[in-house]
């Protein structure tokens, strides 16, 4: 359930993703192992992180509001955070607040032992589930989804905790990716359609998950495999078991992740972000080709699809807007003479490259489209003569309910306006989006498959892969605002 | 369940107090009001604090390590706190450890609203609560027996909070008292017996719940009456309503707040500290007098009685010791030349009215002893001819379960060793306490009914005003020690 | 040159002395040592703390705003601060402003080494030797007139560095004790009147120097003697050298040191501070009896001298008002109710002792009155019938310029207005204060010596015991506001 | 003086570059404008930053360790530094250490008001200056070799502060921008032979002065024109007045800015640094070809290079190296299986692009060569068959003197090593080095005057455009090292 973020850049429109989850089992240094995948993990949340290990005989946790290289950082970590397995968040709030109390992993005393919960995702039945745990007692700590699956394992009537696991798993909808520590431990699960990602890597012969295969290649862990759409992989001294708690289903991964989360280097599902990218450029040429002079990316996320735009067309490609590394969050703008500061903070114009040229930009994708209209604008500034904006994605016309934070169907620019409308919204010279097939043929997935498509690519189609529970309920009565999560406003 | 204290002052052998609880109802800026009311309780923990307050919506709170007047002062209060409702908590950890997330008040959403709740006491069968709890799926996010109570609250299946509440205190055993705030309501309880105090104040004409008078003169509000033992008083825009949910008993508070943790502006229970300190020290004469040149308390407890003895024996009074009052915890011991630092850092010696005297030293009482022996060797040091100790209650030879946290019986001094043995070990010249009954007179309380005492002065004689359903249990099975609690451990 | 101070608590108007100086010489942990001598000097400056230490080859220093208990306290503080000699400070800022630039220890290096300075008292002659070292070319790091003398200890031309010190003690005016470090010598200063103290102390054999005594017994060091007025002492590793760097001059301490600033248990130019008080309260009954209940003091610093008249007078002495140990600076004043919370913070009235009796009040001194008439409605609040208010100095009616921060002239309650008009404005039944002849009476020092009275009393007198350059100056041209000090508004 | 850093990153051997300076005149919230300002100028220096202003009566000031965007963001800045003017600075220590103390802009009161300085560069007359002061009394607050020139503005007998500070410029030696404010005018200086940039732009009329171009681009800021070598600007009510304090002499500003510190969308001296790393990734195909399958940056100081290589030689331009925007500074390198950790922390391989490739890898520069060859391991174990690496500048072989942090060249690679060990030790299959004449060709700037160097170009050639007074010395006597600085250890 997106929820309006408090001190979110309002200057940026971009999707968001709300976490990174990561564990590792039985290898030395757990939470040192565990901060440098969560650092690899960093772009999937940058507001707040936690690590929770587990030492032989007790839990240790630290949650942090910030970055990983803030927080967890510093020699004494494997004195605060002891033991051999550890699991680790970092989150961008989708659901429930920037609180720390929201902060994951999640922890709970169960009667047999302690466990710590990282989630990646969102649930669509989440508020339904925690009314009627709230009127059967629980008492929750936080106001995320994340939290109710806790409960869902304490409240068990099972003996043992992957069988509890299972009866909470039962009961949620949605979207996600869980990363367990118990006592003997350590879980993975993917939720039925794969929507989010999932990978199995191994360090030194033990087993480690991750939301990307980045945060393996940080820590030199071996790529094992994705873990599948609906499977439980149960890791502990006996080896890893694979179980299927779910029904049999068709995978359904998101697309968004190649469009714009994953990092380039990442391979997802067997795909590499970086070529599906290349390639998504290299179909918006075929598509919506434009006399130019030079095809020029909004960085970062625009870089490879500007290259594989560039080497179709024989278009020089140039840095022509320089990506500022150093980003602070409010600084106050000077009332005088200082314009479209809020972009400037990160991206500067690269006026040798750009001047007295026709610029094709390449962005990832337009959602509000008010970023664009102010890089087209400064590019124009800089002394460009023709600015002919591509999208490497489709038009965003539908929210999204499975993690990824997008601004209501009112505010997406493709959801209200014509193509026309847009490109004059965006005040540039010609306006083209990579149509849905395209995306396919990016990804190397054959036809879209009409009835049960490859991927879940709902925010172009609105073709979404699950009920939404929760907002069908909200819409009958219509007060499913983030108030009633909790009476309390709190930290 | 008294814990060791990871750090507490080893030299400061002092019993300790585990809380103040404060809340007001229907007045402007109330967590300012609190804030106020919590420094005048200060005394009553130093540890921690905690505000909640509701604003008519939504509930508010903050939690700190320190003090009040670090935490709660600064005009932005109101906007961090905002509401006309707030309880506030200052805490002495006894139960659970002195981690943030056992700071009060504690805060549960029900299906009705929220509600928190502040504590001062102890659960004498808080681990067999919270296992049956933790057994039923409840998720604890402390350790602290207060949650025992927010659980109970959640899981009752009456509708109403006040008879959710009801159900709770049905269940609990020990001393306590309780302050909690609802959407709707101010409640406050005290425990069958009256063991904790509780009083109940009046601000222009809305109602104010204290430990103690000192809060309601801090605030300028009027004292209307003490809270009965056993007595519940709901507090809401209808009035104040009190309610008896407990089958009749006599009442038996602790005459430990009249020895040591009352400040003597309070009246508890009808009675000065002040006078009835006097009274100890009056009386403490009549027992033990002794040939002397002058009465030195030590400071500050000391101080009412030695004024006491010194107008009962017509010695001089003189402050042959000065408290420092900026003490600070974990001063270096300097390895050269410094001895005794830690009593000094707290005390120093009036070599100018010690020096060639004959001393009586009046301590409120003696737990250990080994502060009492720094004090004396401090005495001599600064000349005095003779030491002649005087403690202004009965040997302390029982341990205390209901909230005050005093050391096990085999380190407490008068457990194990007779009059001379003490006189000796404490390097005095003569030793005296005060007898149980000298006590019973000081309070003006008559005769102590041995049946049925007016007070409960366990410490002294063994006799416990309830069961102890832990401590029977862990008798029985040998480990019912901090880490069953929880396999976390953390802030 | 008393400056406003911005945080200070407007309700508290005692005067105020800067600072409390402290060093020692070859000593194990030398900072350790400090750190306490420091702790039992904090009644002196409360605002900010400094430490210098050497350790043979470097200087290592901290400043702090706070408390030396939370600056100082801490495992670590002889790693950070290594070496066998150190020097510190307390500090309430009288001249400068409160900056943490202003906090000393100051540090210089000199061609030969690097000279550490800590300072006691103001320099009458400050703003005349800034303005010529500024328009020679120095750069001031601070607003604090013991800059001044490091610049003059900086600029002689003079080879070493006790020469250099004398160079730069012939040219300052004012009342002073200094403390120096250089890589070879510890330098103990007190100016030619001994306005302030300064006392030897030794710790192992070895020297210390500091302020009071109680910082000596803090550390468990033997009191050797009192450094004289206009002594200089060089300690070395050769030992202790004195030197007579001014012409002779008769001694006249600051009387204020056993009137208000100095602990109870200090022994001042060697006169016990307590005995003092207390004789100031025996003579002040003598002086202004009164029929009466009870004699009650307003605590702390009241307590001696209420002593001393309880004992002359044959009344009960009581402590009819509680000090509270947690004082927190700027808690928000509700607006509802709440009256006259300022004076609460630090002082409850003891009901039990004020009601229907007729009180002596005994203070130390009046100043502006407006604390002293809210001690006076409270004690009537709680029931008191008359209020007799004395005060056991004489009437303030001059401003000091060494050291002491009191407000000017114009706001002296004494300055302006007649016993009769303090009575009426105190709102008490009688009012009285000791005669300047009891002050000497109280001090043993025989009658006044008008011509050369034995102590600087100009507070009570306006006999200042030395030239006043820059107010001389500042009088003439009316202009010596605090903004000339520096054109930087900082920390 | 270059000076080894505390807590520089050991596997990073870039060179780095110490010192962003901005400042602007009469325009609102001056200070914000500033921030803006430093934060496009963060790449010139990360580890501090300060602010002073100006409000028309006083300087206010704040420094910080960390970035621009933490210390400057934040709406109360302009209520924290109030006024029209201000000067801020970017730091990367190269002398005197990193103690907050060196942070800058420095200020000092002079008798004719305040004066605020900010220097980017290195004086290599420093610790002659430095001894001659402190011998004349001159008490430094400061290792920082800026100091040394506010010293001698402030003991200048000139009357008028331009005039004073001319006096001070004909004293200092090195390479260097000024930038200083005082109650009037905002002054700019660039040394005699205009090593260190500094650019004169416009906002609303008002002069802004920055070393970067980039800086006015991100305040919207029009560029007027570069400060020129030897120049003095005078900014003032009356305008800006040009000064020509030095002798003429002919520029020789530093080749480094365009190598590797400038950022690439700035235009120094009047060439884009973009294109110029563009011409030199040309030049580099030119001078050093190879049969590869794809051209690789190391990212981002080697991008435009790169694509000028790829442009040239019609290979494909791939990231085959992704950079983390998310950097940690002291990560724990866990024990088990983790290798090469550090180099991984910011750069990650691109599997996707590197494996089965022959890859062409673009750096700026190669220092030590120990990323160099992490980076080169890092690409061969992601696949690659053959690493040619290309350093788009020519080989260093000698320290540099004017605010370049090198190391000594002892550590320097190709000071020690002929082309075929360096091969060698970068485990590369070719290596290959822009030449001095391509480094020239690609300045566009014809030949290199061998009698009259048009750039200087030492660390390739030896060629030091100063005398090096202190270095000179301190081979005469070896003893130059950092704690001669001061006998301060210390913040």
């Amino acid at each position: 359930m997106p929820l309006a973020h408090p001190w979110r850049d309002p200057d940026d429109d971009r999707p968001r993703l709300e976490c990174g989850v990561f564990g590792v089992f039985s290898v030395e240094q757990a939470s040192a192992v565990t901060a440098l995948g969560l650092h690899a993990l960093q772009h999937r949340g940058q507001e707040a992180c936690g690590i929770a290990s587990f030492d032989g005989q007790r839990f240790h946790y630290e949650k942090h509001m910030g970055h990983v290289g803030d927080a967890f950082a510093g020699a004494d970590l494997v004195d605060r955070l002891p033991g051999a397995s550890a699991i680790g968040h970092t989150r961008y709030s989708t659901a429930g607040g920037s609180f720390i109390r929201n902060v994951q992993p999640m922890f709970a005393d169960l009667e047999a032992g302690g466990i710590a919960l990282a989630h990646n995702g969102n649930l669509t039945n989440f508020l339904t589930l925690r009314e009627r745990l709230v009127s059967e007692g629980a008492i929750f700590q936080s106001t995320s989804d994340s939290e109710v699956i806790l409960h869902l394992i304490a409240r068990s009537r099972k003996a043992r905790v992957v069988d509890r696991f299972i009866d909470a798993l039962a009961q949620i909808e949605g979207g996600y990716a869980l990363v367990a520590l118990t006592n003997k431990k350590l879980i993975g699960v993917r939720d039925p359609l794969g929507i989010r990602p999932l990978v199995l890597g191994e360090l030194d012969g033990k087993p480690v998950l991750a939301s990307e295969t980045c945060a393996l290649d940080m820590i030199g862990a071996r790529f094992v495999r994705d873990i599948e759409h609906g499977e439980m992989v149960v890791c502990s001294d006996k080896g890893i078991q694979s179980m299927r708690p779910f029904p049999a289903a068709q995978a359904r991964p998101c697309v968004f992740e190649y469009v714009y989360f994953a990092r380039p280097d990442s391979v997802v599902n067997g795909r590499s972000v970086y070529q599906v990218r290349k390639r998504m450029g290299r179909r918006l040429f075929e598509e919506k080709p434009t006399p130019a002079d030079v095809v020029v990316p909004v960085p970062d996320s625009g870089v490879p699809a500007a290259l594989g735009y560039a080497q179709a067309s024989g278009l020089a490609f140039e840095m022509g807007i320089i990506r500022n590394h150093y980003v602070g969050r409010t600084f106050i703008q000077p009332t005088q003479g200082v314009r479209e500061l809020g972009v400037r903070m990160k991206h500067s114009p690269n006026r040798a490259v750009l001047e007295g040229k026709r610029v094709v930009l390449i962005d990832d994708s337009i959602v509000r489209g008010t970023t664009s209209l102010k890089i087209v604008r400064m590019v124009r500034e800089a002394g460009a003569t023709e600015v002919h904006l591509r999208s490497a994605s489709p038009p965003i016309m539908y929210p999204d309910f499975y993690g990824i934070d997008m601004p209501d169907r009112d505010k997406l620019l493709a959801a209200r306006h014509s193509l026309e409308e847009m490109a004059s919204f965006l005040e540039v010279d010609s306006l083209g989006f990579l149509s849905v097939e395209g995306l396919y043929w990016a990804m190397d997935a054959g036809q879209r498959d009409a009835e049960r498509p490859q991927f879940t690519d709902h925010y172009f189609t609105g073709d979404y892969p699950t009920r939404l529970l929760d907002r069908e309920i909200a819409e009958g009565r219509n007060d499913l605002v983030e108030r009633q999560l909790s009476f309390l406003v709190s930290a």
